[in-house]
């Protein structure tokens, strides 16, 4: 019998659909090809004029910037899907309403190694790409037009990646994500009626069930979440109350790329690697230290089609029991 | 300078980015290969028995219900999402809520003859599709369990279509999904404040302005939406007044077929057979002669990968304006 499961915190359904239950081994396919010749490739380095220049880069003392020695650059997007330039200007149009594209899209250029993925940095080049998540949401943070920052990364072309050298990507923005107002909304509903956070409850209940838990360190858990919407999707989320990703310590930091690493060595192991996305859901960078949100790390492999039936409904089919995702992930390494 | 715009309903910002600009030709890709031998199809003509047994068919009245004649057939999903037997039961799971899935999943092959798609379809055989809908909504009514019926259709394997015989899909459902919930709550907002309902307010904008109209008639218009999340997406809207698709006449489901069929030849012949996935947008079963709710169709042409950014979000990046959009389907026929 298929069930359908509410997600907690966005009142979302899933339909988790035992009848047509499936395994890794149906969704593992051929890993897509490093097709471009890595000295071609606008983010190798040697080819740092072809892309805009570098906001900030990890490089020795004694190499200029848009020069070669980086062991990670930041650099705008070439083709950014919103400008930094600018006030912000509101205007309606009839009964409609739009706005100019102020904000920043940077890309993070995350080894100079074009055949290297994430899962395969050393700890400490890893640790370089979540400590600049941080570093650059803290920067941003002082810019008064701007209300919220998205840290995210697409894997693979089929996950929205248009270039296969491995990056991340950030976008600040001048208005707060309907996505995160649901939310931010679903998690305050919650806490005004119980006093506590959700996502610490979420944590409490994982951690003693453990049907779901994939990895655990001193700071943080990854879970298969209950309302899974797509088989192995994965969530990290720290097991103390924290509202603000940026406010992360460094040494709970070498925590999060610890069980971070770990869950995508393991996504990559049991799918043959998969493309992924994952994003950084946290506080917009306007309000801190809130009581009632938590923030998290969503990583969603790219393995079924959105398709008319999610796009209709906001909700989803999963043919993958979480808590056989979890047991699976959990004993992979 | 890219351009922020907001759906006045869901109140979803839409990053309309001219900076990557991109028209018909940017999008057009190899239409997939019909692969299957007919003969093998489970939807095919002599197949009848590799299927459930159907609900309902419009056939010769001599020929016998899962044999051949048939130029339409409804049957059940072989692998259903939900199930239609038993009472619901709803359980808690700690913080958790889940119940069972009672509902129905229909599929409505649209046509014997396996070469053909549903653009192709001969305006009689078009016409059966839609009021297959139609009255297939009216009989589920009946079911006091149900609380929403969807109705859409997935083309082509990248819009998520398992099997590439011509089918639409119908799923009935216990709960009313969060999409529409959020629909209801965007219309009854604006109802709530201007006494009228959004969607004819939207239709006399569009009618006045007529730059983003791609086709009318006596009954319905097609528009590319202000703040369309996908190049080409294409909404059918009455032009009158009307809360629940099945409240539909004989005489406007001609000015449907005709308006809708214009809009499957138009992407067709734009974007060279683009996969896709339409959707009705209609009342829940439930209600019925809402005033500030109007039904109406969505398509969305699968061109462009959800990435990391529109999950984070839930907003969207479109690399084609509306406008132009519509300036090109508008004249191609």
């Amino acid at each position: 019998m298929p069930e359908l499961r509410k997600d907690p915190v966005l009142g979302r359904w899933v339909i988790i659909s035992t009848e047509r239950a499936k395994r890794p081994k149906d969704f593992r396919v051929e890993p897509e090809k490093k097709s471009v010749t890595p000295g071609k490739c606008p983010f190798c380095p040697g080819n740092e004029k072809a892309t805009p220049p570098e906001i900030f880069a990890i490089r020795p003392q004694d190499t200029r910037p848009n020069t070669p020695g980086w062991t990670l650059r930041i650099i705008p997007n070439k083709f950014p899907a919103l400008r930094i330039e600018g006030e912000i200007d509101r205007r309606g149009e009839g009964l409609y309403d739009r706005m100019n594209g102020i904000g920043t899209h940077e890309v993070i250029i995350e080894t100079p190694d074009h055949s290297k993925d994430l899962a395969d940095l050393a700890d400490p080049d890893f640790y370089n790409v979540v400590y600049t998540y941080r570093k650059r949401i803290i920067e941003l943070k002082e810019d008064k037009r701007l209300k919220y920052v998205m840290v995210f990364k697409n894997f693979g072309a089929a996950a929205g990646a248009s270039l296969e050298h491995s990056h991340s990507q950030l976008i600040a923005m001048p208005v707060i994500p309907k996505r995160v107002i649901e939310e931010m909304d679903g998690a305050k509903r919650y806490y005004e009626y119980r006093e506590r956070c959700i996502f610490c409850d979420i944590v409490m209940q994982e951690t003693r069930e453990r049907r779901r838990l994939i990895d655990e360190n001193n700071t943080f858990i990854a879970i298969s979440p209950f309302a899974s919407r797509f088989p192995f999707e994965t969530w990290i989320l720290p097991r103390s109350h924290k509202s603000n990703f940026e406010d992360t310590t460094d040494e709970e930091l070498k925590d999060l790329c610890a069980i971070l690493k770990g869950c995508l060595r393991r996504l990559k192991k049991a799918l043959n690697i998969p493309p992924y996305n994952y994003i950084i859901h946290t506080t917009p960078i306007t309000l801190k230290g809130i009581e009632f949100y938590h923030y998290h790390l969503e990583i969603i492999p790219a393995l079924t089609h959105v398709a008319g039936f999610e796009w209709g409904t906001g909700f989803y089919i999963n043919p993958t029991p979480p808590e056989e995702s979890a047991a699976y992930l959990k004993n992979i390494l």
